[in-house]
Formats: structure tokens, C-alpha cells, sequence
């Protein structure tokens, strides 16, 4: 395609289990504007996941004051959670989408070419869920991406889980008294037992990641049951990061909601490993839409 | 009430996580049919669990070769699990349910007057789900029913949750191999490792409590991984055990799909202070139905 030919305008969506992050970018990767919407793991509902990706796209590009341009005249790159699952990826791709194009990738994908601005290397991802992703000499490798409550060790939902777990074995009495339950009680505004069983059950894996910044609190007030949820979730996240150096990727990022409040309690040898990511996720989905078409 | 006008025959339904088991009985308790339906819990759905209930009755009425009697005509026990929150207590009391007159209680309680035959006592329950009850001088008391996935330790489906959590972990080499893993993967008919994370994606308690024979048949074949599970799990129905003792229970008797596969990893202490159940949850609720119509 040549170059006087290239749109104006595309679109870099990121859809996660809390969230779908949505970019509009000028030709020379500019962000004109951002927007934000709910869930976007199919996983969790394909109405969902596709009504939250549309809509992600139409406040970026009223962000951008460009709410004007038709989304069908507009190419985007969409990652996606979920769609690792072939029977999701399929799914999405017979989506009768609102874009120009649909360029479909998993999130990890996007966040690796986000945080390399492009290039190869590995991420690892604390966000709802936990995972890593490296993409070295053109192939891809995964490590966690399990789901709630089963996997995603070290996430924010496995930290949240934790919480609520530690909190009610101490209302048996199996387990010592944690300040963690003063403060899941403030944080969901309980004001029983009785309460705070009813506000978690049957509650999906986005409800439990808001809990985990009670670990941390917790953990930062020397609350030893609290520093010993961190410790487990942390050695899970070296593990995954020692697995990730071993495929020799040129540079290592580590992103997602929990990060920052993770890292601290990371080893010193993961913490030498990790690099600053250079671009967002959804700036990576906008990299692998131009990938596809060949214009970079 | 006179004796020659008490109905001629009594409905007890148990309502819980996972199925909904019903009897028909004479007056003088003899069982003369029984069925068993879907899922009673309302916590996953209120038409579920009423649906659930009247299906349970009329195929026990069908087994009782009574299936011209009108449900209108024949007084209910009900027992559930979930309605010892007030919400769930409240919106089954205001079902327009089909019966001639509905008496509601926890599943806790209809248990415990099954198994000491409408006396006080104690009960375990480990099920798909886990608690313990008792009802000493006329005083409830609960520990545990804080539900899935962040508590039932001990229970059905965290034991089926373990196996899941730590088969994906060996997956990623952070933990040792385990027979769990082949195990589980033939249980769900899975080729591969992204086939069961597919397969576990979403899943509620009742599906993990199916899955909890592979980490006792694995313990059994001298899986160290799965042994570790099975104490962790006991230790805490052992805790449970020891706390209703210290109610002074006259009898407490351990119930539920699982116990007879849990009992002999119990500790000897806890072994000694349990008795047979006399009689099924669901003729608790039948005894609890009588009772408040002040019939025995």
C-alpha cells in the first residue's frame, strides 16, 4: 500500500476483564484521543465484550473531537482477553463489527508490541488476571492466563480472593485475626459478618481485583497475614518472570493495574529483569493493525 | 390439632447447591416415595431453586404412586442452603408457591433435626459446599456457609478447586508434577492443557464438587500434592468439629456427598465425637414442618 494511500485515522482497542481501553491515533502513531468502557472479555459474554469495544471506540474518537468519522471508515486493531480460547477468537472474528477492518489479536499480543513499541520481547500482566507473554525469534509463549478463581496467581483478583478468604477463616477462628477484615469491611461498607458474605457471593473476578489494595494497606501496616498473601503471589510472579528470561527476549516490561503496587515486593532479580513499558497496550493493538496491512 | 385431623401425608424438600431432594411421608414418618431435582439454592436464582423445590415434590409423589394429589393439598417442609441470609429468606417466604401451606428453614437446621431425629445435636456438612450447625437449648449456631470460592474449605467443590489450582500451576513448573493432572484431564475429557482451561472457564461450585474424587482417588494412589490438599482440608473440618463440641451438642453426626470419602482422613479426636445420622435432611424438614404445626 503506498504511502499517500495510508488512513488518517485508527483505532488501538484494549478489552480486559474490567475494562476496554480504546486509542485514536493520527498516521504517525499521534494519540488524538482515549476512551474507556466496560468489560471486554468474551469469556464473560459476547454481547458484552462487543458492545464494550464499540463503545471504548466511540468515546475516543468524541475525545478526539472527531466524532464525525463513521467507525466504518476507520481500520482498528482490537486485543482481546479470552480469545487465546480459539473457540473465543472464533467468535469475535464472525463479530458483524461496525469498523472499516477488524484486526484481532490477544491482549497479550498487543501488550507486547505496546510495551516493545513494536518489537519482540515479554510482559508480564497484573491486572484483574495474571499472566505472561513473550514473543522471541517470532514465537509466542504464554505462561499463567488461567481464569478466576482457579488460576491467575498474583493477580489482582487472586489477591482480592485472598483477602475475603483470610478474613472469613478468621471469623472461624481457624486462622489469627488479620486487620484485613476491619478493612474489607470498610471497603465494601459492611457492617456484620452476615453482611460481607452476602456482598461477595456468587461476584465475578472484576468485583474481587478492587479488593486487593486491602492486602497491600494491610501489608504496609505490617499485618503478617497479610505480607504472607503478598509473599506467595510475588513468588509466583518471579517464577513467572525467571520462565520468561530463559526464552531470551530483548526487553521485559511489567504492566497492568497492580503493577506498581506489586513491584516493591518483587525479587531483586526480577526487578533488574524489568524494563519501563514504552507504549500502552491499546497503542499495541494500533502496531498490529498496521503490522497486518504491511505499513510498518 | 386432634389427631384424626392431621393430613394424611407430608412433603420435606432439602434444598441445596446442587440438587433438590424431596420426600413424601405417611403420618406416622413412614417415607413412601422420594425425588430428586436440580439445583435449591436461591442464591444462584430464584426461579431455579422454586422450580427446583416443586419438581423434587412431584416426582416424589410420582414414586409414591400419589401423583393425583394435588401439591394444594399437602403441607411442606422446606429446607435450603443460602437462605440464612435475611434477602434469601425474605424472597422465598413471598413465593407464590404451589403447596397448601410452606414452612421455610436453613438447610443447616432441617439437617441437624434429621440426624438426631428432631432432637438437638450438631451437624458437619460437607457437601458441595461445607459448615457445621448446632442447636443446643434452643440456640442456633453456624460456622462456616460462606460459600464459593473464597470460603467452604473442606467442602466438595474447594476440594475440586484445589485440584484445578494445582494441576494448572504444575502446567507452569511452579509446582511438582502430580497424578492429579492425568487424572483430571481424562475426568473432563480434555486432550490438552487449553482444553481445560476452557472447560473450567466460568464454572460454578456444583461442577468443582464433581471434580473432587480426583484428589482423594490420587491421595489414595500416594500423590504427595493431593495428600497435602486433603489435610488442609481436613484440618479445617477437624477445627469445625471441635468448635461445635465445645457447644456441648448431645449428638453430632457429619453428612453430606463427601463425607463418606472425607471421614477416614479426619482425625482420630474428631472420628470419636461423631455418630450416625438417623435420618435424611429432607425428613428434617418434614419434622420441622410438624413442629411448628405443633404436631410432635
Amino acid at each position: 500500500m503506498l504511502d499517500n494511500k495510508q488512513p488518517h485515522y485508527f483505532l488501538g482497542i484494549d478489552g480486559g476483564g474490567s475494562k476496554c481501553k480504546a486509542v485514536v491515533v493520527s498516521k504517525d502513531n499521534t494519540i488524538l484521543g482515549t476512551g474507556t468502557s466496560g468489560p471486554g472479555n468474551p469469556l464473560h459474554g459476547f454481547e458484552q465484550a462487543t458492545n464494550s469495544i464499540t463503545a471504548s471506540a466511540l468515546f475516543a474518537l468524541e475525545d478526539a473531537q472527531l466524532a464525525d468519522i463513521p467507525l466504518a471508515n476507520i481500520i482498528a486493531g482490537v486485543g482481546l482477553a479470552g480469545v487465546n480460547l480459539p473457540r473465543l477468537f472464533d467468535e469475535i472474528s464472525s463479530w458483524q463489527h461496525p469498523f472499516k477492518q477488524l484486526f484481532l489479536a490477544t491482549d497479550l499480543f498487543i501488550a507486547c508490541l505496546g510495551a516493545h513499541r513494536g518489537g519482540e520481547g515479554a510482559v508480564l500482566i497484573t491486572g484483574t488476571g495474571s499472566c505472561g507473554f513473550s514473543y522471541v525469534d517470532g514465537h509466542a509463549f504464554i505462561i499463567g492466563a488461567h481464569g478466576f478463581p482457579h488460576g491467575d496467581k498474583g493477580s489482582g483478583a487472586w489477591f482480592g480472593l485472598q483477602a475475603a478468604k483470610q478474613v472469613l477463616l478468621s471469623i472461624d477462628g481457624v486462622v489469627a485475626p488479620t486487620i484485613m477484615s476491619p478493612f474489607l469491611l470498610k471497603k465494601l461498607n459492611c457492617h456484620n459478618d452476615i453482611a460481607l458474605v452476602d456482598v461477595i457471593a456468587g461476584k465475578p473476578a472484576s468485583f474481587f481485583a478492587q479488593l486487593a489494595h486491602v492486602v497491600f494497606d494491610a501489608a504496609e501496616q505490617g499485618d503478617i497475614v497479610a505480607k504472607s498473601i503478598i509473599e506467595q503471589g510475588a513468588h509466583y510472579i518471579n517464577h513467572m518472570t525467571q520462565t520468561l528470561s530463559d526464552k531470551n527476549p530483548p526487553r521485559m516490561s511489567m504492566i497492568g493495574g497492580l503493577a506498581p503496587r506489586l513491584k516493591p515486593w518483587l525479587s531483586d532479580k526480577t526487578r533488574s529483569l524489568l524494563s519501563e513499558p514504552l507504549n500502552p497496550p491499546e497503542m499495541g493493538a494500533v502496531l498490529f493493525a498496521k503490522r497486518q496491512l504491511g505499513l510498518q
